[in-house]
């Protein structure tokens, strides 16, 4: 359990770090790898300036996704980065005072007692940085018609996200109490690996479980099983050159499993409310290295 | 100028994991290079365990040098990490409503007015993360007698900066207003490069210029000046390949540049209160990435 909202929005920048900075994470920034328009310096940045508005959602129980975008703008990011961590994650910086096993109860305690106002925020958030989503049957992120829709139904956070597509890995995750996330810090207590070598796995691990929504949005649902197989193979193996070789091919075929990256910042933030610390013993291997 | 306390904090936070990150940075810890103990990861955790004490000093205006360094522990981290940095830092931040031209005299000014009990915290700080630090003739941080004479004396920061060898290149900023972190922001603030190329050009630069003082404490004065020859042909090379021989060099020889690095994260924090943007121009270009 956290000890102070400070601590909680403190934790919440560093699962965004931790994240972005472990490698090789087949198809994502890592600290070896930009892409074309989004590249590491940006995810820095929108950790970075992020952290005023963790802190006020810890301290005032009011998300502010909306105001954290708006500043990492200003901070000279001009793409989507952190849309989806930051959907994840405050909620779970809102109810820091929640032991471990209450953050699901808590989290869907907390979304439901949002307001439609909130809904238009995170609206106003995904209109501001188009991140590509899923395109859901009715109320998409995408379509205007959804802000109406928020507005005349006075759909809070909750009620907007439970009507999202089953695909969408983060609605689920906010409407079910995080089960994808609470498992992934399960596994990140449990690790017997240096702090890049549990991420790493855990990243593997979740590509090989869960269907992304991201390259269903831009690369349809075949692409994306077949990338859940070629990740249980290399989650199996549990050697990092077959990781590296994963990641070289994703990054050929501009496949990037964004939302899987989300859950894992999640999931670490879940696994640093319970004392997860990163202990010198052991470096990343030779073959991190080579 | 920064907006406010919230985005001078951030600004810290930001200057260091940008210092960090930037690659190749001759003989320091980067995104691709760990040392025995102490890791990339432990730089994260540092800079972002610190933002509510780089906040706290900007509305308070009151040091918090050692309750981050006691905050990094807790998170973690039981290595010096950014204990210059910090020194170099919080001075800064507590004067967040400067313009870039006033940063130096209100510094001072700010500097002159701590008390001995931000000295005596500093001490601390210092006891608890062990940097190895120049012997000075009188008053190194490393001898106990310095305590009992800054608490005899009442000897605030400045004070007690001044009393420092003329090598201490932390104690020449704090007490003579950062020449050299604001000719750093200037050449940031001029580069038309990219971001991680200006950061590692300015690192070159500066320790083409500057004998590093943790250079002179951990292998003394010819090995500093030699290094600050080499440092001088790479830099005037601009050639990114003679930066990486250059750092596998240093990597090899155990030299680490400590102190230079601090200096490009207050040199970073400076540009950043004049508005520097990282844009999209360009990326890194191939020789980076091989």
């Amino acid at each position: 359990m956290f000890r102070s909202p400070e601590d909680s929005a403190a934790s919440a920048v560093l699962s965004l770090l931790l994240e972005v900075s472990a490698n090789p994470k087949s198809g994502n920034v890592d600290r070896e790898h930009d892409f074309e328009d989004l590249r590491y310096e940006h995810f820095l940045i929108s950790a970075a300036s992020a952290f005023p508005y963790f802190l006020k959602t810890a301290k005032r129980k009011k998300l502010c996704i909306l105001q954290a975008i708006d500043k990492s703008r200003e901070f000279g990011v001009d793409t989507n980065v952190h849309f989806g961590a930051f959907l994840l994650l405050f909620p779970l910086v809102a109810v820091w005072e929640s032991k471990l096993e209450e953050y699901p109860t808590n989290s869907i305690d907390f979304l439901k007692k949002t307001s439609y106002r909130d809904s238009v925020n995170i609206f106003k958030a995904f209109q501001l940085c188009k991140p590509r989503v899923l395109k859901a049957e009715r109320l998409s992120l995408g379509d205007e018609k959804t802000l109406f829709k928020i507005i005349r139904e006075k759909m809070n956070v909750y009620e907007w996200m439970r009507l999202s597509p089953k695909e969408n890995l983060i609605a689920k995750e906010l409407t079910e109490g995080y089960p994808v996330s609470m498992g992934g810090a399960e596994f990140i207590l449990s690790s017997e690996n240096d702090v890049n070598e549990t991420i790493v796995l855990l990243y593997h691990k979740l590509l090989s479980e869960y269907l992304d929504s991201l390259i269903i949005a831009k690369r349809g649902l075949e692409v994306a099983k077949s990338v859940m197989k070629l990740a249980k193979k290399a989650f199996e193996s549990k050697n990092f050159e077959e990781f590296k070789k994963l990641d070289e091919f994703f990054i050929r075929e501009k496949i990037n499993p964004g939302t899987i990256a989300d859950l894992v910042a999640s999931s670490i933030h879940l696994a640093l409310s319970e004392g997860w610390k990163i202990e010198a013993k052991g470096f990343r291997t030779a073959e991190w290295n080579k």
